[in-house]
């Protein structure tokens, strides 16, 4: 089965998983929201240990001269301890997304079929520096009657250790598997390809970070991956948009928050509008700091910006920047959004029915809004609650990944001895 | 993007079903019905050509000294042709599994967030002889509103581009794009391994054969593939089963077809139970013509059978032999299912609520079945009309993949100017 030698230790992690797993088919959807509710309390009763974890963790990182953001990605703040006890809250109470009956019938002659939500069975989430993934991510699986193996960057397995061995506690009072959340301690990039060759036992990767480790991962494996790609989103404002909700939905997509995958990276502008719409655009771009690229056709009517290149169409900048493509027509909108974009986000600002159905129809991405800004796109926005992450994939879990997404579904029949004939 | 090149005619096709999966997304489910529906009428008008084409391929099998089940699989008997016909007209006749609203609702401030179902877009099919797969495969990607491309056994080739003609003329009669369908010619495995490669054209594979098969083009491959692995099914017959019942349901899943997936391959009898129905199932069995082989407790009670090795516990037979092991109880009986199965098809025959509650709850397979034959698995049995396949995957789809199974969704979210806050 296995392309290569795994250590007994990470495959004995594996093997717990899969118990583990097996195990928390046997608890209750109350059982597993009881012991998500008692996280909270297990993380306040660790918070002196956690936070000088994080200090130890820390001070590693700046003596191995790591870049700023990246420390400040590492550190756990007051404000983010109370954000992973909020979080662990709110997956608690969350609705079960286990034991649903997603569609049934009985047959004439008496056979009962039932289609089922079941867990998927082991995860494993790869992740980088930031420590409240160990929660949200243990708490998501957990909801959802997964075992989860975790593998933090190794900057911060001191508090990622404290963390997991809080909500281990938390599992252990209510004599639920404790292997059910494992941290993957091991150092080293080997330790990681030891993972990614665990077919046997995990069922389903989900790498968070950067795209080169997504890519990376997926490569590398033959274990189903959930992939978070980036999001390239698009605005279209369409020939007959209303100008002001236009201006308002574009400065929102860009500068509500540009480092999130859901800001806006490329507004296309349909050409019957651009000499009315543009100048207003650029002024409040530019009264929000934004830099701004366009296409040949944007810069003769918006001379002071500067050119954009291919490169610039398929970047996501997660920065103040903002390419600027004016289109023919949505033919050509559309065509562009599918071409270049990543499939995430994309949004249309049009008073047309028509030009909205289409446009819905047509784009090729996980969310596609019509008057709204592309940063409503996620879980929250949603009501899915608490997400890992949002699926740029198109198999199994599109778009925002809740507790839902990391369930599977069985087929149960019931029968009194029915036959094929 | 890609490993490797990718011969210009192949990537060709790759192009065109990208750019034939947008296009069919203009199409209405009726319009994708009518197309459907005309495709019996064109497969009669081709009749005779058909014919004589499955003749040169099946004269040059000959020549090439295939085997005869080989040329048997390739063979378009009439009855064959006739159930090509009926499931193409049975195909067409479902319901439309595209733009269905799965879940939505109205935030309080007038956003309305749906999930719709949509096509996934380019599908590729690898299959071996039967060229029956070619109108099967296409007809229920047709149906889900996606492209397709087909690579059917070279051996089969004349066949199979014959039929496909005949549904592109379909496709042509009502201005649907010609590239939905697409026969890949180019023969060797070279021109497979191109496919496998073409990540940016391909969004999932799906192969239909043996073991190997499927495993080789999962483990060469970056794009997502629904595999079909074997059935390795079983009947656990409990302590307090009603022997008839267990009797006649072992019998059913086991005789009434041995060659395929869902018939059953290893019986578990409860110690309890087994000195009573033992010397009734053997003798069943025999009069059935099937070779029993069994566990060292088995033998003790029944000293004419063969003892099965660890080998045959994990053997699809595909044959008249089945396997038969006496375990201590539920718990054995499950984890032997768990660990020697293959996830597709498990069923137990018992009186007992709390029994089958738990056989259910932690049976990891896409199939569990309460005092029902195992052959009632699948499409047809569970009102999903024509399948591709039974998936022993988790992700995506898990067991019969029918159009709906073919499908993606999309979030589809209507504001009026909504911005985030």
């Amino acid at each position: 089965m296995l392309n290569n030698k795994i250590s007994p230790d990470i495959e004995e992690m594996g093997k717990n998983a899969k118990m583990a797993a097996l195990e928390l088919k046997t608890l209750s959807g109350s059982a597993r929201q009881n012991i998500l509710a008692l996280m909270p309390e297990k993380l306040e009763s660790i918070k002196k240990d956690l936070f000088l974890a994080n200090q130890r963790d820390l001070k590693k990182a700046r003596k191995a001269g790591l870049s700023e953001p990246f420390i400040k990605r590492l550190e756990i703040t007051e404000k983010i301890y109370q954000y992973m006890l909020n979080r662990l809250k709110k997956v608690a109470s969350m609705p079960d997304p286990v034991d649903k009956i997603l569609e049934g019938h009985t047959r004439p002659d008496g056979l009962q079929v039932k289609k089922v939500s079941v867990p998927i069975g082991v995860i494993g989430i790869i992740y980088e520096s930031r420590p409240n993934v160990t929660t949200d991510a243990a708490s998501v699986c957990l909801k959802s009657g997964n075992a989860v193996i975790l593998r933090g960057g190794s900057e911060s397995i001191e508090t990622n250790i404290v963390l997991a061995e809080a909500m281990i506690a938390a599992l252990e009072e209510y004599n639920a598997p404790k292997h059910a959340i494992q941290i993957l301690r091991t150092p080293g990039h080997e330790a990681v390809s030891e993972l990614l060759r665990m077919n046997e036992y995990i069922d389903v990767l989900i790498p968070r970070g950067g795209k080169e480790l997504i890519k990376k991962i997926a490569q590398g494996t033959n274990i189903p991956v959930i992939k978070h790609y980036e999001g390239i989103c698009h605005l279209y404002i369409a020939k007959d948009a209303d100008l002001e909700m236009a201006i308002d939905v574009a400065v929102n997509s860009k500068c509500q928050r540009v480092e999130v995958c859901n800001a806006l990276e490329t507004l296309l502008i349909d050409q019957k509008i651009a000499p009315a719409i543009l100048p207003k655009i650029v002024s409040a771009f530019k009264q929000n700091n934004i830099k701004l690229l366009g296409c040949h056709e944007t810069i003769k009517l918006a001379p002071s910006l500067e050119h954009a290149s291919e490169e610039d169409w398929m970047t996501e900048y997660l920065a103040p920047i903002l390419s600027i493509k004016i289109v023919k027509d949505i033919d050509e909108a559309i065509r562009h959004i599918n071409y270049y974009g990543s499939g995430h986000t994309d949004s249309i600002i049009t008073e047309s029915l028509a030009l909205a159905d289409k446009f819905v129809n047509c784009v090729d991405s996980a969310s596609v809004l019509v008057n709204a800004s592309t940063r409503l796109s996620g879980g929250g926005d949603y009501g899915l609650g608490a997400v890992v992450g949002i699926s740029t994939d198109k198999l199994h879990a599109r778009g925002p990944v809740g507790p839902q997404e990391l369930t599977t579904y069985k087929w149960i029949v019931h029968g009194h001895g029915h036959l094929r004939n």
